[in-house]
């Protein structure tokens, strides 16, 4: 048993473990993918895979890509070390509101606290309100949490509406992003042998996620390709990354839309089998829509 | 004329741009590439863009992928957005230190500030430190500079021994990142048209960069790189990128060992651009070794 942010006793086989503190946008993805489970913040990415490998945590959300910023790599790093299966994923929509304890008016604000990255991406709000200090915080949900604990009346955070609703704060303002197309892609893991699903579900179309190495050769991609492309099988992501200790070289991450049960697919994961070094198949799952 | 750091007038023919605080990563880069270049540290990676667009600064320093965090997609959009020309690139092994003013000894250092990114590519040095707090800050370079403003005895920073030197602050302790194998690649940009080398040298490996888009539709990408494969050019990178305003539709970087003035590159882009939406030649630029 765990215990919770308010000391109740929890059951660990309804547990999802995400990087970051409450109200941190993996949890927005959890409150999604696994909306009966109550939600373990945990301080690094390395830990979340940890807590589910050592079943700690029955399941784990983390985030996967972003568009204006790409992969979370260290994830895809992971992703690779530890024997987890992806089991669902969702598209989140980063939007950062101004946020400050109850009370507080917009014209008191000369300091907002975030993370980096998120006071980055509002750079058109600093333009336009000169005399506010950026402040760079740890967490953008930990802005929300600190500025509550200090009560300060001079600061704000930029964080999630879903950080200003746990903490009690409120929104000055909605969506002060540079950016709406600012989506993050985040999966559900679980453990080997703990797959929900099992057969694919009538009118569901699933994405099946594989990671391979090739030898560096030229065409050695190409070759990898063709497993899926003379199948008519439709590639929706491709992510190289150098190989650890092995200086050009690379592993090669694909999502395609198939169920790993179709024959189809399981022809092109023998192929595939056949060309590659290595290969694994990282999850089999629904394919979500923005 | 620009003005320097120390008010000296200085050429706009020999300017580099870089973005981030004297002493950051990029100025290192900047120093391989452009030697006899003076560098000028802008605040944000579109100005360094900007920068060498409006003919303020001659070229402009950059970096586009790192090896434990993976690519800069912010420089890739901007490479698509302002029409220079890749003309070099290096990678640096980022070295983190931690740095205090002369004097300070290691026993008084309870506070160490740097950008969050180095805090925790540095995690090993906390763990074995418990009592040091770490504290965000907006740039590695920059909390250099602050400690030695401020003249603090109680804290040091994280930065490159150049942000050091710079400042005339020292190394306490010589890189304490956690993970060896990280490497920035940088790119040295150009307006078009002020291409330093004509054909290729003699004994020099060439890099080609391309960007392209396909319709998004099963095999777009294996016949995108059948152009090259089957004319045995050896990509070295391939990244994708969701197009923005056009959710599922993808932008490819490829790079390649070849130069553009070969026979064999030239007929594979002329085959690119039979099957592509859009491309374009993003540079060419001899190839470096890590």
């Amino acid at each position: 048993m765990l215990k919770g942010e308010c000391g109740e006793r929890i059951d660990v086989k309804f547990t999802v473990a995400f990087q970051g503190e409450l109200g941190a946008f993996s949890q927005v993805a959890a409150s999604r993918l696994a909306p009966d489970y109550t939600p373990v913040p945990v301080a690094a990415f390395e830990q979340v895979f940890e807590s589910v490998a050592n079943g700690k945590c029955a399941a784990a959300v983390i985030p996967i890509e972003n568009t204006l910023h790409g992969s979370v790599h260290e994830n895809y790093d992971h992703l690779l070390r530890y024997d987890l299966q992806i089991q669902g994923e969702t598209f989140v929509r980063i939007v950062h509101n101004l946020i400050a304890p109850p009370g507080v008016k917009r014209s008191q604000i000369h300091r907002v606290y975030s993370h980096p990255v998120a006071l980055n991406q509002c750079r058109h709000f600093f333009e336009a309100n000169p005399s506010v200090e950026r402040t760079p915080f740890y967490d953008t949900a930990g802005s929300v949490k600190m500025l509550m604990e200090k009560d300060l009346t001079d600061s704000a955070a930029i964080a999630s509406a879903t950080a200003a609703q746990i903490y009690g704060a409120k929104i000055l303002q909605k969506s002060i992003e540079d950016d709406r197309e600012n989506y993050t892609r985040f999966f559900l893991l679980r453990s080997k042998g703990k797959e929900t699903s099992s057969g694919p579900a009538a009118g569901i179309r699933y994405k099946t996620s594989v990671v391979f190495s090739m030898r560096n050769m030229p065409g050695a991609l190409f070759r990898a390709l063709s497993a899926f492309a003379l199948r008519d099988l439709n590639l929706t992501k491709i992510e190289s990354r150098p190989l650890r200790g092995k200086p050009w070289d690379y592993l090669f991450y694909i999502d395609f839309i198939g169920h790993t049960s179709d024959p189809v697919t399981k022809h092109a994961l023998g192929h595939l089998a056949e060309l590659a070094d290595m290969w694994r198949v990282l999850g089999c799952y629904p394919a979500a829509g923005k």
